[in-house]
Order: C-alpha cells, then sequence, then structure tokens
C-alpha cells in the first residue's frame, strides 16, 4: 500500500471509483465532473477524494484515466495484499476469516491462532486455524505487521504482548478491554456493543 | 433509553462512570475531579461527558451520585432493554447473536430471522432462530424499532423493505451495499474490510 493518509470515508470510496475508472478506460482522460455524474456523488467530493489520492486533474483535461487506476490500486495495495492474522477462534473470529470482502481493500486474513486444539481446522476457504506456539515464528517469517484480537477480555493483554513480541505493529482488538502497547504500536478498538447503542441513541432522538 | 444526543466516544464511557459511581455510592456527592483522578481520564473530558448527560455539577460539591447513577442507567437504557432484531442467521449474525456485551449498553437482540430453516434453532442463551414468515408478526408484536441486516449484498434491500414494513426504524446493515429507506428510517452501514483497511492505511503512514 502506497502512502498516503486517508479519512475512512474517502478510502470506502475508491473501489467504487476503481470499478468506474476501469469500465471506462478505453478513454485516456476523464474529469471529476463525468465521475461524480456516473456514481450519482458530489462534485466536490470527488475532487477531494482523488486529490488525496493523486494530487489534482488538468484543468479542462481532467485524470489519466490508467495513471488514476494505478494509483487508485496501489494505494488500496491491490497489486500485493497485505497479511493479517488473527487470534481467538470463536464465533467473532471465524466470521472475519469467512468474510469475503476484505481483498478488495487489499488486505487478506491469511490465518487464524486459538489456544484451544479443538479448534485446529480448516476454515471454509482452506484458511488455517493453528496452535499459538507456532504464533510468532508464522508472524517473523511472513512479515506479519496486522493482527486481530477476537479472544475475552481476561486473554486479551497476553495474547497483545505476543503480538508485538512476533512483530505486529497495528491490532485491531474486538475484546472489551483496553490494551497496553509500546509506542509504536497501533491499537484500533472495536465496540459492537457501542455501535448498536449509539444507533438506538439517535434513533430515541428521531422520535 | 432518556433523550439526549451524545457522541459514540461519550457514550462509550458511560458504563466506566457507571461502574465506579456503584462504587462510591456511600458517598453523597462526587466531584468530576475525582471521577477523572481515580478512571485516569482528563478532568475537560468527564466534566463535558457528564454535562452531556446529565447537566453541570454543583461548584465545589459536585454530582449528586445517586442522581447521577439514575440519569446515567436512565441514558444507557439499562432498566429497560430495546429489543434489537436480527436478519440473516450466518456466521457474523450468530457471532452478534451471541455476543455478550449488548446489554451493559441497554440493547438486547431478542431472537434471529432466516429464510434458510436448516438454520432454526436455538442459540447458545437460548435466543431463537426463527423462519422469516412470521417476522412482521414478531416485530409489530413486540414493538421492535432496530434491525441489523446480516444477509449477503443480493438480499439485503429485500430484508430492509420488509424490516421498514415492520415498523424498524433503525437499520444497522453489515451487507456491503447501500439500502434505500423512507426518510424516517436510519441506515448505519458496517463494513468491516474498510475498518482494517483503514488500520492498514494508518500503519502504512507511520513506518
Amino acid at each position: 500500500m502506497d502512502r498516503c493518509t486517508l479519512t475512512k470515508a474517502t478510502l470506502g470510496r475508491l473501489p467504487t471509483y476503481l470499478n468506474y475508472l476501469k469500465s471506462v478506460v478505453d478513454n485516456d482522460h476523464v474529469s471529476a465532473t463525468t465521475i461524480a455524474k456516473a456514481l450519482s456523488l458530489g462534485e466536490v467530493q470527488v475532487r477531494k477524494d482523488l486529490n488525496a489520492v493523486s494530487g489534482a486533474g488538468r484543468p479542462k483535461v481532467g485524470y489519466e484515466t490508467d495513471a488514476l487506476i494505478n494509483r487508485i490500486e496501489r494505494v488500496l495495495g491491490a497489486e500485493e495484499l497485505t497479511p493479517v492474522i488473527l487470534v481467538g477462534a470463536g464465533k467473532i473470529g471465524k466470521a472475519l476469516l469467512d468474510y469475503g470482502g476484505f481483498n478488495e481493500f487489499g488486505v487478506d486474513i491469511i490465518a487464524a491462532f486459538d489456544r484451544n486444539s479443538e479448534a485446529f481446522e480448516f476454515g471454509n476457504k482452506g484458511k488455517k486455524i493453528l496452535p499459538m506456539d507456532c504464533f510468532e515464528s508464522f508472524c517473523k517469517e511472513r512479515k506479519v505487521q496486522i493482527g486481530i484480537v477476537t479472544v475475552g477480555a481476561n486473554a486479551a493483554q497476553q495474547v497483545c504482548d505476543i503480538m508485538v513480541k512476533s512483530g505486529i505493529k497495528a491490532i485491531w482488538n474486538f475484546a472489551p478491554c483496553r490494551l497496553d502497547v509500546p509506542s509504536d504500536v497501533i491499537v484500533k478498538q472495536e465496540n459492537l456493543a457501542l455501535s448498536l447503542a449509539h444507533l438506538n441513541n439517535q434513533r430515541n432522538n428521531l422520535i
């Protein structure tokens, strides 16, 4: 994935732009106005998104279609998927392991780990669930830098420490607890209950 | 749940405040300074959160502990859980159905629905997975206003239309597609792939 800091909203629209651009690849150039119309998006938003990814288009000419496609693919990391591992092969862990939508965004959950040997098996798409004792060597060999924590709150910090020791630099934490990490490791806290509660709060204020 | 518009971040801290307040309920009053110290939070943040929920504390006295507990419980809807239903009892659907953290935030997934009769069963916690043909009557009888869509993109709009017809006013959509709804219905789009991609983007910019 190429370096450029994007908002989550911009990042979320990139696959849509990419699909559209691939459908008009016969045109050498494409303008933000054309893209906005075709996708029913605001022109200002399209310009902002594309500027963040690739710089401004040329006035009255727009963007070179091929170059823009390449640029978006590089930002999305589509040509080389970033490997991700997951620890905790319970229901949420298995659901994520089988979720089909990650590759479009350049990430790939390549394996899950669990300390419960009953969980060892091949997932639906041939993805392995492995024992924890090969975690560190697996991550170091494959240079995995992103880990997902889907164990319970009581085991999460221990799993996090093993991840950090194994070279993981970014952790997506589904356990309902804070994780202590060194300053060079990012933690993204996921709280599904909070997302639902927030929707409930918004609904209450609309009634 | 009482009416007051809260940010997701404030809402997320309310259970922490509530647990702390219940541990000091013997003190008639409690100040924002004391709460902030006990929970290692910024004092400004604590004041802002509590003001949003309950109004300002009295200078030099703080908040009445009992009243603040009651107020937070009412905002969280802890004394009366809001019923939620889910359609699509695949892996993500079942993971949400079994997830234990919702009640703390005043919401309760009371049943799941699926059109695949093989899925009909009782979940781990005695929650039913029911056939779609009793969806509308179930929702209307129990006055359910929140629905979760965990079917595939191809079936999501159809499920959404049935939800709207059955009185659902807020939809949490896990399917990777936009839903068309009337203006009095809220849709919150969940995109797990995008969350992981965004974490990957942040990590890339830190290397």
